[in-house]
């Protein structure tokens, strides 16, 4: 049975964003004998030179992005912190998926938070920040050390600050430029794992092996998969990220981070975050799985079917930042290393630049 | 040791050719960091729209070419029925690899088996054939069943014709156009088999597993690797193709085709056929080995160290030829089935418009 929604070979994608995920989403679909046409605030991206057709313009420019949408057949978009209300007017042209209410829903830690905790799933102790006075209540409930995270567009460890004994609470509130900002509770963590899925536009969920990640100045550094984690653990966090796609109609790749917990019934799982977009733990799917998670995100934005997620066995997925790039040469070298290189001109400090996939025999 | 010729990430590929394969080349490079300049005769070809840049313009158009040579660090092809003083003109401006050399060798049937035969490796009988009077020499030689084929410009079947018994020999010469041509003695193979493997800048040398394939109208239709056939002769195979890659100071990737057959030792070898280039035969890498040989061939062109072509385990490739595209739904939905489709727009009939890899567990 063929969704009247769905596309076929030969149709148009249009990304918004033109990062190293943009890039690497035009590469997919040119595999699937489709299209891309990227939508970036910023020239010289790395997905430009890839897709078809770009257009570097605002994001609030409402002719750019409705002659945008009246070229392609689906939006889809690679980063989470576009602005709403570009995704609510693209989806007046054409679909944008995944939805723009995920998008809004993601982009508010709060609203996160809420929906999470809503589904019975558990997520860290957390309370909502308005002002200075809420936040000396919250931390009377919650404690410290925890964590004050501005309610929207934070990445990478920026927008948060470290509650510890002693902090003057002012002063942090401050930091963070007196925005609405969430107090969380810090996560004696065992483990940080991950689960990469996608659901379908017909409702079919595939979630690839349970991820487990280690951060380095709060940029993800590894991905080693599978995660060393009991079977029964990685089930449920497979279980819970269905839940999730579910409960949010879901079409697309999605990550689900979390905490693993030491829990009064043994090993426990606490919902970190919800990326509503393929994601830098599911780059290792590229060399180390049947389907990659970009070609996944394309198929399921088109209506395609899913593909199998099988590993081909363990990985370890390492990330290339800033002048780790340098490297690469010795990386090529070695048997077994799939290396990507973003094609981004400069190395900045704490800049994505590439990543490397080390396939294990 | 890093040679003086090699390239590093940023740098730009000229690809000659808008086919799949220089698609499939662009996809490739763009993963390493690189970009690529695609240079092709024909307008909407599948190349075009993933690479950074693209001239269409003919072959001979020296001031074309001479930009296009002037605006990339190497150039290389996709395809081996390129003009060789195209080769010689583009090579006077950037380093061409695989050489022109090996281009002009390979574009001549008659050159191509006198370097093999002359490497002590066998072939199948064959004479030259200038006119109708060599061609009755030649039969009386070689015998029929026989092929008569052009020397140049002859793939997937076109460029040649079987002379059976009572075949009109003028008939049969004047059908090829009266071309420069050769006859093969035809060649009872029990299997054809192909060693798609690489050179490196360095002279490194690594191929992937040997692959068997199956012709259907003298168009490839599928690809299994590894070939069923014993383990020595595969090596020997191998060493075959090491050994032709030596003698041509070869760069890049080659496909060696040869026959399989009854020999009075046991089984035996009998090229017949190099490509200088990535080839149909080897498509099963881009999801099945470690290393794709779109990648290994960028990585030779460009000076950078070989990556390993183990396998993940056995595969099938499949051609999609002409209307065999419109079972693309199918084959999405079928687990372990990788899909490429190419981007072309009609799918006429003997035409390639995509290929499954069929990836077993």
């Amino acid at each position: 049975m063929s969704d009247e929604r769905a596309l076929a070979p030969g149709a148009r994608i249009g990304i918004v964003g033109g990062g190293q995920l943009g890039r690497m989403l035009a590469l997919a679909a040119a595999r699937l004998g489709l299209s891309c046409h990227v939508y970036t605030s910023g020239e010289g991206e790395p997905a430009i030179e890839v897709a078809a057709k770009a257009t570097v313009a605002p994001y609030d420019d409402e002719s750019a992005l409705a002659r945008f949408a009246a070229g392609v057949d689906v939006v889809t978009y690679e980063f989470e912190n576009i602005p709403a209300a570009t995704a609510e007017f693209l989806n007046k042209i054409k679909p944008v998926r995944p939805s723009p209410r995920v998008l809004a829903l993601t982009q508010d830690r709060l609203v996160e938070k809420d929906f999470v905790s809503g589904l019975g799933i558990g997520v860290a102790a957390y309370a909502r920040v308005d002002d200075p006075g809420a936040l000396a209540r919250a931390v009377a409930r919650i404690g410290r050390p925890s964590i004050l995270k501005t309610r929207r567009f934070g990445y990478d460890g920026k927008g948060q600050t470290l509650l510890k004994e002693g902090s003057d609470l002012a002063v942090s509130f401050r930091s963070l430029g007196g925005q609405l900002s969430i107090l969380e509770g810090f996560v004696p963590f065992k483990a940080e794992v991950s689960v990469v899925a996608a659901r379908g536009l017909d409702g079919e969920f595939l979630a690839w092996d349970v991820g487990e990640n280690v951060h380095d100045n709060h940029i993800l550094d590894t991905t080693t998969v599978p995660a060393h984690i009991p079977e029964d653990l990685a089930r449920r966090a497979a279980d819970m990220t269905k839940r999730i796609a579910e409960a949010l109609d879901y079409v697309g790749v999605l990550a689900v981070e979390m905490f693993v917990v030491d829990g009064p019934d043994g090993l426990g799982l606490l919902v970190n975050e919800i990326a509503p977009r393929v994601h830098n733990s599911g780059h290792w799917t590229l060399d180390g799985a049947v389907t990659s998670q970009f070609e996944q995100h394309i198929r399921a934005v088109c209506g395609f079917p899913l593909g199998a997620t099988r590993a081909h066995g363990p990985v370890v997925m390492r990330n290339l930042i800033g002048d780790d790039i340098d490297s690469w040469r010795d990386l090529l070298r070695q048997r077994g290393a799939c290396l990507h290189i973003y094609g981004k001109s400069e190395a900045r400090p704490g800049r994505k630049m590439g990543h490397v996939t080390f396939l294990k025999t």
